[in-house]
């Protein structure tokens, strides 16, 4: 294989990476529970990570509870781009 | 006042709000532990927590632990700009 091709193959893999990055989507979605509700919404959360984690393009899928605030939780979740995460959405509300 | 000064103080304050938006930097600072570090590690990361939020800059900081995988922690912070985590950072270090 020549230099040039070489060359060309790696900006190409560069291009794909940075692409793929660019595209990914990050969200933090922070939940206000009661006392009373906790228990009940990390329950229902956890089954929600469970099923998420199976979805297309879904590269991370948590629920977190804050150590200094009883009454925060957090999903974190990572999609490869908009369209995995609109999937995703559309087959949560169905 | 009159409607142009009226609009141009308008689009000032929504100029002004994004940029502030933009500028604006969130972190997920993900912590692997194991049992025998993670207690300790959870008490280092309270006192961070109440230490950085009277950092100048500083929007939210919080430490969370994973609900599903006992090994996870993770670091949610929010900065007004890159300068106030910066200087966050120096004083960490320090």
């Amino acid at each position: 294989m020549n230099f040039s091709i070489y060359l060309y193959r790696a900006f190409d893999q560069v291009r794909n990476i940075l692409k793929t990055i660019m595209s990914m989507i990050r969200l933090n979605v922070f939940i206000q529970v009661s006392a009373e509700n906790r228990s009940a919404a990390l329950e229902t959360a956890k089954e929600l990570v469970e099923k998420s984690l199976k979805d297309n393009g879904c590269i991370a899928y948590d629920i977190f509870e804050s150590a200094t605030r009883s009454d925060v939780l957090m999903i974190c979740e990572t999609w490869k781009d908009a369209e995995s995460l609109s999937a995703h959405e559309k087959r949560s509300i169905s």
